[in-house]
This record gives C-alpha cells, sequence and structure tokens, in this order.
C-alpha cells in the first residue's frame, strides 16, 4: 500500500526503558511480581483488593479506618447517572463488551468531568465503583431484556460484581477467587494499555481521557483477550486425554497455544500458581471438574514439550468458567482490575511529568515534484 | 505521595526512535515537512485536503476519478445515526468539546463497528465525512437549542464544516483559508496523539479505539490547545503598540508564550507562513484587521527579542477568529483535520505490526514484609 524504500523496524519498544515507576516490579530474578514493595503472594493470600487499591494510589498500606473508610465510598458510588442509562440502552447486544465500556467510561467524563487534577483519587475511586455497575447493566438490558439495579451493598467490588451477574448473594469462596483475581490483574508496570495510559496523561489531558485510551488498547486481541481465547482453547477438548492429543496435534503443525510463555517473565508466571489453585478449589466444589483437569493437562504437556509455562490468563479462563462468568465478560472483567493500575499510573506520570513524543525513522520517498491533477 | 528512592526520569521518548513511517518527515533540514514525498508547500497551495487524505491513504495522488468519486463517497457519509443524535443531546453545554468527540467516535464504533481490518479506510472514511456533524451538531444543539441538518452538498469537508457551522454556504475566500488549514494540520509523525494511536493500533484493537484515543491525547494542554491559548494571549491586547509593550513585559517576567518555537524544528515551522499569509488575506478583507496586526508584531518581538519563530498554531488564532470560528472549536477542528493522518498511521502499523510494550525503570522499594491489618 506504501511506497516503501526500506523494511520498518517494528521493535515495539522492546526493551527500551521509556519511563520509571514506583508501583510495580516485572520479572525480577525472571519470575516475580511485587505492587509497592508488597509480593504478589503476599498480597492475594492477604489482602482484599480494595486494600490493593488503597496501596496503589497512596504507596503504602491503609489502616484498619482508612480501608474501612475507603470501602464506604466505593458503596455510595455505584449508581450510574440517568442520561448514561439511556446511552447504554441505546447499545446494540452484538456490541464489543470493551467498547461498550470505552464509551461508558467515555460518556462518564463528559457527565462527571474531573475538572482539576486534585479530583484525580476520586475520578479513579468513581471509575472503579460504577464500572461493574455500567458493565452488567448494559450485558443484563441487551442481553436479559432486564433493567437491573446497579447498587448492592456488599462490601467488596467482587461480591458486588457476582451479585450484580447472577442477581444474589455470592458464596463466600467465590467472591474470594475472583477478589484474588482482581488483585493478579490490578497492575502490571508498562503494559500497552497502561503505557496508553501515560501517553495520553503526558499531554496533560483529564483522567477519562486517559482510561478511555487505556480500556481500547486493552480491547487488543494481542493484549486483553488470552483469557477468552484459552477459554475456547480448553471448551474444544472434551476431557484430558483428548486435550493432550489435540495439543500434541498443535504443537506438531507449530500452531500458537494461547496462555502460554511471557514477553518479560523467563521462568515462570508468580500469578499463575495463584489463579490456579482457586481453580482447583472451585473445581473440586463443583459438579464438573472438567475444565480444570483439561486446563492441568495442558499446562503439564506445554512443559513437557515446550518448557514453556503457563501465565495468569490460563487457569483464569477455568477459574471464570466455575464462577459461572460469561466468557464475553473475561476482558472487561480485566477492566475493572487493571482500572486501578492505570490509575495510579497517570497520576505517577501527571507528578513529574514531560511530554512523550518519540521520533521515528523516514522511509518514505525522497521530495517529490508536484503534478497537476489534470495530468495524473 | 510514592515513596520514592530517587528522581524518576522523565525523558519522554524525546529523541528516541519508536518505529518507523513513510507518511512524512518532520523538520529535515531543519524547517521541512512533506507528507508521502510532497511538500507541505506544494500540498497547501495546489492540493485539496480531500486529496491530501487520499494522498495519506494510498500512498500517491488520486487520479480526477478517483478524487471525485472520494468527494461523493465522503458527501454521502454525513448524516448522524439516530441513536448517536439521542446521546449528543444528552451531554452538558458545558462538556469540553474534546470530550464530546471522544464520546462520539466511539459511540458511532459500537453503532458501526469496524468488524474487519479489511474495513479500514471505510471506517477512516465515515469518520472523516462525519465528524464536524456530530461536532456541530452538539454545538448548536447545546450552546443555540437547534436541531441541525449535518447533511449538506458541499463538495469539500471545509465548506461542509464552515456551512453547518454558520447556516449558509461559505465564501470562497473563507473555504480556501480552512482546507489549507486542514492539510497544515493533516498530518505530523509521531506526535503525541498519533503514537496513542498507534500503541493501540498495536495490540490489534479496533479502528474506533485508536481514534478515540488519539482525541483523547490530543485534547490534552500540552498537545492540542495551543491555538487556543494564542487567542487569548492575542484577545488580551487592544492594538500592536500594546501587544509589543505587553510582550517585552512578559518576556521580563520569563513567563511562557505560546505558540512560539518546536520541539522538532529548529529554524522555523514550514506552516507558519503558510496559514499567516491566509490569516493576512482574510483580515484585509475584514472591517478589523486588528488581530492580524497584533499577531504579526507579536511575531516580530518574539523573533527579535528571542531568536524565537512562531509555529503552525500562532497564526491559526487570527485565521480562525476571521472566518469566525468560536475558540471553543479550535481544537475540535484540528481532529477533523489530523484524523486522516492518525487513520494512516493505524494502517501503517496494523500492516508490519508488532505490540509496543516498553520497559520502566523500577524505583521504588525493596521488598517489603507483609503487615496485617490489626497491626497496622
Amino acid at each position: 500500500m506504501y511506497h516503501m524504500e526500506k523494511q520498518m523496524k517494528t521493535t515495539g519498544l522492546r526493551g527500551q526503558v521509556a519511563g520509571s515507576t514506583a508501583l510495580s516490579t516485572v520479572g525480577g530474578a525472571g519470575n516475580s511480581l511485587t505492587y509497592c514493595g508488597y509480593s504478589i503472594e503476599d498480597l492475594a493470600q492477604k489482602a482484599s483488593f480494595e486494600e490493593v487499591v488503597w496501596l496503589l494510589f497512596y504507596g503504602k498500606l491503609p489502616t484498619q479506618q482508612a480501608l474501612l473508610d475507603y470501602q464506604d465510598t466505593l458503596k455510595s458510588q455505584r449508581d450510574i447517572p440517568a442520561p448514561l442509562i439511556t446511552c447504554l440502552e441505546l447499545l446494540p447486544k452484538t456490541t464489543h463488551p470493551m467498547e461498550v465500556l470505552r464509551s461508558a467510561c467515555s460518556l462518564l467524563g463528559n457527565l462527571e468531568p474531573e475538572k482539576s487534577f486534585k479530583n484525580q483519587i476520586q475520578a479513579a475511586t468513581r471509575l472503579l465503583a460504577v464500572m461493574p455497575s455500567m458493565l452488567l447493566y448494559w450485558y443484563h438490558f441487551s442481553h436479559h431484556n432486564i433493567r437491573i439495579n446497579p447498587v448492592t451493598q456488599d462490601n467488596s467490588t467482587a461480591a458486588h460484581f457476582l451479585n450484580l451477574l447472577h442477581h444474589q448473594s455470592p458464596h463466600p469462596d467465590t467472591v474470594k477467587c475472583l477478589n484474588t483475581s482482581f488483585i493478579l490483574y490490578a497492575e502490571h508496570e508498562f503494559n500497552a494499555s497502561t503505557f496508553t495510559a501515560r501517553v495520553c496523561a503526558a499531554t496533560l489531558s483529564d483522567f477519562y481521557s486517559c482510561i478511555t485510551g487505556a480500556i481500547g488498547s486493552l480491547r487488543g486481541p494481542l493484549h486483553g483477550a488470552a483469557n477468552e481465547e484459552a477459554m475456547a482453547l480448553i471448551e474444544s477438548f472434551k476431557d484430558a486425554n483428548d486435550a493432550e492429543k489435540g495439543i500434541l496435534d498443535k504443537l506438531d503443525k507449530k500452531e500458537l497455544i494461547m496462555g502460554f510463555g511471557h514477553a518479560i517473565y523467563r521462568e515462570s508466571d508468580p500469578r499463575n500458581a495463584i489463579i490456579k489453585a482457586c481453580s482447583k478449589k472451585l473445581s473440586m466444589q463443583s459438579n464438573n471438574p472438567n475444565y480444570y483437569l483439561i486446563s492441568e493437562r495442558i499446562e503439564q504437556v506445554m512443559w513437557r514439550e515446550k518448557r514453556l509455562f503457563a501465565n495468569a490468563d490460563f487457569f483464569h479462563a477455568s477459574a471464570y468458567h466455575f464462577l459461572n462468568i460469561p466468557v464475553l465478560l473475561f476482558t472487561p472483567i480485566f477492566v475493572c482490575a487493571r482500572l486501578s493500575g492505570w490509575a495510579a499510573h497517570i497520576m505517577e506520570q501527571r507528578k513529574n511529568n514531560r511530554l512523550i513524543r518519540p521520533s521515528a525513522e523516514y522511509i518514505g520517498p525522497p521530495l517529490k515534484d508536484w503534478i497537476n491533477l489534470e495530468a495524473r
């Protein structure tokens, strides 16, 4: 399509430092992850998602009172403004739910603008509180023709989400699993959506522009959709033996298996063992643990044959399956969690800002003479 | 706010090559600009905006027939879908118009999704055709309580825009000036909004996500709003002598003067002479050329005192003033033009893609022991 003088460089900034962060380490010692100095293992086992949000926003763990206050603030902000409800009801059932969240976030910014950077934590908190409401209001309206009440009295974001999704108070084990998932997905350094948010923040644009842009990037199949694709793979097998046969066959054909390996972790993804344990526990409580057994076998085969480890996305697929979450909502849940990391990065970028404006190598044609329209 | 171990690096990728492009050169020989090999001087003087769009999309100049066909396609796609009209009418008068365009673009993607990358030129064309309609529909509805018909039979985007804005067929000289402005603002390599679009495109997200993200970045005061700030400066003086006095005073106080200098051009901004000539011509036809005379004097003083040249934004302010364009719409017009460059960059990124995922330098605390909630 373009007249290219030479092959385009597509390094994708891999390995190039684009800035600094105090928020997380990814892949130190080949397999570790910390948020503000705390290991992902401690956070997943001992914290609530709301505690992790507070940590990311303030750089330290909240006191008991601060955490209670923050939970109350989140609870009080779950309602959707009436004009936004009208807009959500106009979006077709066939709309990609990530594109619904992109519009919903942008419209919320129209109706409740940030106004001043002094309000950034309020804007972030409002979005954390209302994102599940906006998603599940649209989902139930477009798919089931039901207008839900998006406000619940659940203390945690995880319980609120499951309550809105299933119209009943969730079992504590399912809340615990989704809470853990939110923590695992909360923050991950300069991934593509977070980097989008920072590029936007660096122009000193408003908070909602940054998050809207980040949702758009997370929507991309190379970024947010890996757990959906893992699910499609798992669903394609009838049991563990069938999976072993199928995976060997795919490896023979050099097909790509989603949910394995990682751009930065070299030895393992520390989030995998955690979500795998959640999936296993839920599978044993279910009347059909098949998807867990299939997943476990795929993991074994991939390691035995290719020395490839499962990443955070792989066991998320079966875990969400046991939580009765429709595949359609897998990536939007990622938004509800990663919002916290995006928000913290926007605040960090604003704190010591410089416009992010790289250079490009020119590979187009040299200067050309103009040709008038009639002479072409 | 964060526990920082050392000062954050904020190089903003300045001077770092983040990829390659065949679309434009910025600042070759200190002051030149070309689109696909053609100089900005030739393009501004001899082309129509629609011709430049075609050049950016296909890498070569259109034939007479191809250009006529493309103009017809654009003319046929100016109408706004009914659900989007409903949403636009719900956005308050006080909404930042860039945030209106951000939502409008996202919602259009919900209602008319791209579906396949094969449709990318159609998506880009649809957005080019309907962006002025969406902007001016909202503007007239929210500010004047008028529901305009967003469809006109004007051949050019510039005439269409002015017709919708002023409810009358525009004078050919004003169309020519706005057409030139659209060409000058069409494309500018890896600026922050274009880079946002490319980061999003590199996840293989949809076209509307990329453009929505780019609008969010252009909204930032460090990026798109320079011509608005230049206008505020010009408006603050009563005549050229007052401007000279005021600028000398500001320079004494080391205040920043917007619209001067450039991150990449070292000697001059090639777009300045072109838009300055447009502004001058319109000023001589107006009954009050004062804003041109003030601008000219500020330019003289800035060069004499600081050897700083006016950039593309500075004379855009007075030019738009003589076109009777409200300041509120200055940055949104930039969207209507730069859409073409964003679209071309999205297509170029997709053509030879790799995920854009830089690294970050970690400057946070070392590993910490967990402290239970009760013990804090």
